[in-house]
């Protein structure tokens, strides 16, 4: 798959959650699957590491490594190498997620990878100033989310829509060119709707998705609303 | 398989080496499969995370992870959950590698997880006093290396014995049923017989074997000093 | 002040609380002097660094660091040297406050500091398998405080006595010289006895003293009963 | 001391260096400020945290920290506070020295503390697009320093002027007011009059004055450097 992407998106991270692990992370990858298929609507999927070459093997939407390292081929035992998960399936990578933060020294380097390695950067800020500050590395896509949010089923695009009016703002005066995803307590389609409808291209979701009832039926609401 | 190991006993530990990942991952793993088949000695593998599912399904071998976190399922994006590793094929876990240290409390609960996913736990130590105290939490080995000689082929059973000596000495008088492997700069038979004759009952290496211009041959060799 | 100390003892950690920063700091102390000179229990006080030498210039009670780095002199920029608090008038140093943890080599590492250093150390531990752990490494005094009880009013001593007694024996069976303190809720004199009694020879303290309307009087109710 | 400062501008960082430890960090700091007053360069001077309350007591030069943690008043053992900093004499603080780098959204929040504490931020960066990152920010000084020439005496402003032109490029574009400096290596004082003439404001030294065998005179000559 190139280094190619179209809006609205919908990344699912499916973080180490039991219903997004092993069997279960391919179980749900396909039913990312068949929404992006039947809305068209880009859903891509971020399942662990261990998981990247099942998932990659048994869909063909584009999967996301959740981390990697600012690391070259080498001596870094436990450590995650571009090359890695690129070889087992994925396309991109999450960067600097708030549960998995980075100095920004490496923010900076693993950018550079990603670009080397013709991986997809989706580079995860908590605020505006952050996610300014992360725009001028010019990475492909942007999410921001407020990290007391995530997993509160309190959307951000309701609760904190400064946060999402003023990222794109700060991020705009310094990349025009970058993709603006935000994310956190995101339940139900009307709030991707709102997401959008303050500025951004689309949205980083994962317990929402994940630990849905029916994953499916959700995604594919959020997947709608998008569409409008 | 079973929670069960023999000893003697060769790890050999991927890193994020080129050599040793995805398509060279698996074939590097083959290799050491043959050499345990034909000499009866305990050969496992470590491979990155996201290869560990190919090379688990390609060989009968032990394959490790390189590390784990100390967690449970939840919202840990970018960590590495033990039964993700475990479900992709993975019986046990490197933990507190030189070059992926954890704080105390962690190993503690590191290995707590090991245990409850019935994985091997091969906590690693740079020195006889670290031993020691990674032996009072009871892993199933320890594996001692000087982080100074690792990658040197200066091998720590000749460079400094007392080292390995040491560990065997204030490990056994905490523990009398962990297993004991050492490491660093190992890359010849005698390497390997001279660690067991020092009280050790197997090695864990890397460079050795992964950048060796014939891995398989090299291996072999080190088989053939442990039987002795 | 040589290398030596006597039990019961009470350690009052002064966290970055206001109450006990800056001016705060050097007058809480003053009231931990009085206790001391009064009770002739040995009576200590951690402030945060930039207050050891104020506070070291205004009392002869023993005064510990909050943290020290493994590091020798050099190029260190933001490091907290051992010789820097000790000209400051440091005597000691708290080691893997469960605020502050470390990797295990560097635990090992900051006790040899500490030992050329003829610094005290007191090691912190979060359960019984880690005080055991830490207690390999000989330390002068390990502190045992299960996180989830710190600053919470409720007293390990009561709450988990099992924690206690079982650091005490555990630590026992591989250190028998070690002085070993337990805290956590602590806020009256009978959980300071309960501590004792159940095998400790002190406490370590933060919040029940620095937030206390009058620390003298609960520090003194402290002393008290740790007499008995 | 209010939070006002003026350019050329010479910031001594005293790391954990032994020639800049305890009473010779005082009277280091002496020899800095005789500079200050011969020369009318602003000269800051940034000890260890434990030796802040006796250098700003004995000189009257701007005194900075060299890091502080991203924390209000609390439970923070072994973490540095700003407010006591501030209280043990400090105007100021180095921020993410390469030597003591923090996540992204802690140099955000720790720049938000300096401007509600009126401290004077100095955020370090290792490389034009980080410092870019960090402008956005809006830190009162931004000090480029290429981490492999740290400590080498190969001077920034010769061996890679393009770090430094291109850091004042990329600053500018999003950040008109920011104080820029430049250090790593710069040992004379045509070091510093050529990182001047890249468009800096100023250096960042270390070890080019704390290991001169005459500090005084080197200091001297950087700032004469510094006038012209």
């Amino acid at each position: 798959m190139p280094k190619k992407f179209k809006t609205p998106m919908i990344i699912v991270n499916f973080k180490t959650y039991s219903e997004a692990t092993g069997r279960n992370a391919v179980e749900l990858a396909k039913k990312a699957e068949r929404v992006n298929d039947e809305t068209s609507v880009y859903v891509g999927v971020a399942p662990q590491f261990a998981d990247i070459a099942a998932v990659a093997k048994a869909v063909k939407i584009p999967v996301f490594a959740q981390h990697i390292d600012p690391i070259k081929p080498g001596s870094f035992t436990g450590h995650v190498l571009a090359e890695s998960v690129k070889e087992a399936g994925a396309v991109g990578t999450l960067i600097n997620h708030s549960e998995r933060q980075l100095k920004l020294s490496d923010i900076n380097e693993t950018i550079a990878i990603t670009r080397e390695q013709e991986l997809l950067s989706i580079v995860c800020a908590n605020d505006p100033n952050v996610s300014a500050a992360v725009a001028t590395l010019k990475p492909d896509i942007i999410a921001v989310e407020p990290p007391e949010l995530i997993g509160t089923g309190i959307p951000v695009s309701k609760a904190k829509p400064e946060v999402v009016t003023g990222t794109v703002r700060l991020v705009r005066e310094v990349n025009s060119e970058v993709t603006i995803l935000c994310g956190a307590g995101i339940t139900r389609g009307e709030d991707v709707k709102a997401a959008l409808k303050l500025g951004t291209q689309g949205v980083l979701v994962a317990s929402g998705i994940v630990k849905a009832k029916d994953p499916y039926t959700v995604l594919r609401e959020f997947a709608e609303a998008a569409k409008k």
